[in-house]
């Protein structure tokens, strides 16, 4: 029979259907790109060489050895408006608010033909500063309550550009789905004068079974109620909820256990398309006991379809404890 | 300036990222299939004469002439397991449930190169009668909590079966994304004494610019705050909390405008893929002053990516008000 299990964090039930399971082999990627990708492609507008011509101006960079290796600029059709004020109007049942605030991308190295998995561990690095940097710059934008950190790598998650990018949106307001979140993390913490998230990790850790990837700082595991195949966690170990609170020591060791779980993504199944995401604190609010700052990975290996899209649960085929087993056990090439 | 509108029903924020708007016309499908498909596929489990041998016992049939129009059969790989008892299990963080449940396929029509906008009309009303008999016949099942019927049409829907089918779920739980709708829909008739779908309807029909399909016992429109280009809902024009509560005159009237709604989706975007889904009150709650049922069209013409996955607000690259002028002057042919 079927089980359903219930996320503790977000209260979403998730059917893991073993009688329909796959085994973790069945998830490699079946088609692969015939294309050969160059380190320079002249019509990219994150190469170096285009940035003049192609790119708006840049927000942070950098630099290594008097060339960039990471810069971040606007996107070029953002989904906000850096200009203009935060306004909000009623008419009826028309509840709206100005778009504004910011939207930049994070080019996260000068090749065209690399990706996170592949890049020297020092890049990684690079890049989660970067994120940090820019994040605690954002804050003070007074327009914003939000910050996106997220990557969409492949077409199913997504991307158009293949040149490694990821992306940073500042928000004017809090989603209701954070909000909402959020208030049951408090709602946690009242009854049980304990934060969920440091509950979740500390009994992942005595259990075992799902872990992914352990680093001093940090832990990757695939959640007991995963929504999806190869769905993954990484919480920080010590409690802290938000993101830019990140010390010096903690981004390098971020940016290990990141690197480390996407290498086992890359070679385990043959390099998934994926989305990522940092799930921070609304920016206004500071050292909270009862919010947990974690990364999200969520590889695009099934679809959604009306039922979850009617019932807000999810089946996944996959067992939880089948893919952590598969991705701690992965061999990393190289 | 884009704007960000807001779902009075879901609170869910909605970019309306007028600065990257496509025109309808953009959405037109335009890998169309070179498959040519027969009426009759002899490995297709939903085919006439393949009854016995491939597919499960059936729960529901509609006959005409002597054959079957419409066929209800348990679905061969169910996501719930019909036997069994609701049992809850917890141990630790770990909150588990049985997964019991109803898993059913509709088998809207014999013919296996059909589609629901190309059906004779009286068709769909023998659909959508099937849907009312055993979403009556289901609520029975004392471990039910919730029924979803949904339909995905087109591979980007989450389909590989051709064969035109929809399906029917029972849960046994009342899973917590529908819990918040319908705990905010309860605060919004509590502060403002009526139902938030009968006030949005009201507004709807007064404005005008959103309509797509009117009949007499219901309209489509699409919402202010479309979470997607083309997203669209159909109300009853009659306040009830439950589909299975709906008339025979209304059964005939809801296919009508579906069976429109569906035919300009057909002409206007060529055939584009969808997924649709019912829905309606949990099953043991009655006659609720403060719940009203729909039906709710999810095109997938654009991917949702780490933006959405991260934040829970959508970017809609489509104006509400174009999208519904261009479907209520979609020319049906045939």
């Amino acid at each position: 029979m079927p089980e359903i299990r219930q996320n503790l964090v977000t209260k979403d039930w998730v059917v893991i259907a073993t009688e329909r399971a796959k085994r973790p082999e069945d998830f490699k990627k079946k088609e692969k790109s015939s294309e050969q990708l160059q380190e320079y492609e002249k019509n990219c507008p994150f190469c170096p060489g285009n940035e003049i011509s192609m790119s708006p101006e840049e927000t942070l960079r950098v630099d290594r050895n008097g060339k960039w290796q990471v810069r971040l600029i606007p996107n070029k059709f953002p989904a906000l408006s850096r200009v203009g004020e935060r306004i909000r109007t009623v008419q009826g049942i028309k509840r709206q608010l100005t778009g504004v605030g910011l939207h930049e991308v994070v080019i996260e190295t000068p090749l065209h033909n690399m990706t996170t998995a592949l890049l020297p561990y020092k890049d990684v690095c690079d890049i989660i500063s970067s994120y940090k940097l820019r994040y605690n710059e954002m804050i003070n934008d007074k327009r914003v309550e939000m910050i996106i950190i997220f990557k969409n790598h492949g077409e199913a998650a997504g991307t158009s550009l293949i040149h490694p990018h990821s992306q940073i949106v500042a928000t004017p307001v809090v989603p209701s789905q954070v909000r909402e979140r959020f208030n049951d993390a408090q709602k946690y913490f009242d009854e049980n004068f304990e934060c969920v998230f440091c509950k979740i990790l500390c009994e992942e850790l005595s259990e075992g079974t799902r872990i992914v990837t352990e680093t001093k700082h940090f832990v990757a595991f695939i959640p007991y109620a995963a929504l999806s195949p190869f769905h993954c966690w990484i919480y920080p170990r010590r409690h802290y909820s938000s993101f830019g609170d990140i010390s010096e020591e903690e981004v390098s060791d971020f940016a290990l256990n990141l690197h480390t779980t996407l290498k086992k993504y890359y070679y385990g199944l043959d390099n998934p398309d994926f989305n990522y995401v940092i799930r921070s604190a609304p920016t206004d609010l500071k050292n909270l006991d009862f919010f947990h700052w974690y990364l999200s990975i969520v590889p695009r290996l099934t679809k959604t379809a009306g039922f979850e899209l009617g019932s807000g649960m999810f089946i996944n085929s996959s067992l939880p404890e089948n893919d952590a087993k598969f991705l701690r056990e992965a061999k990393i090439l190289g």
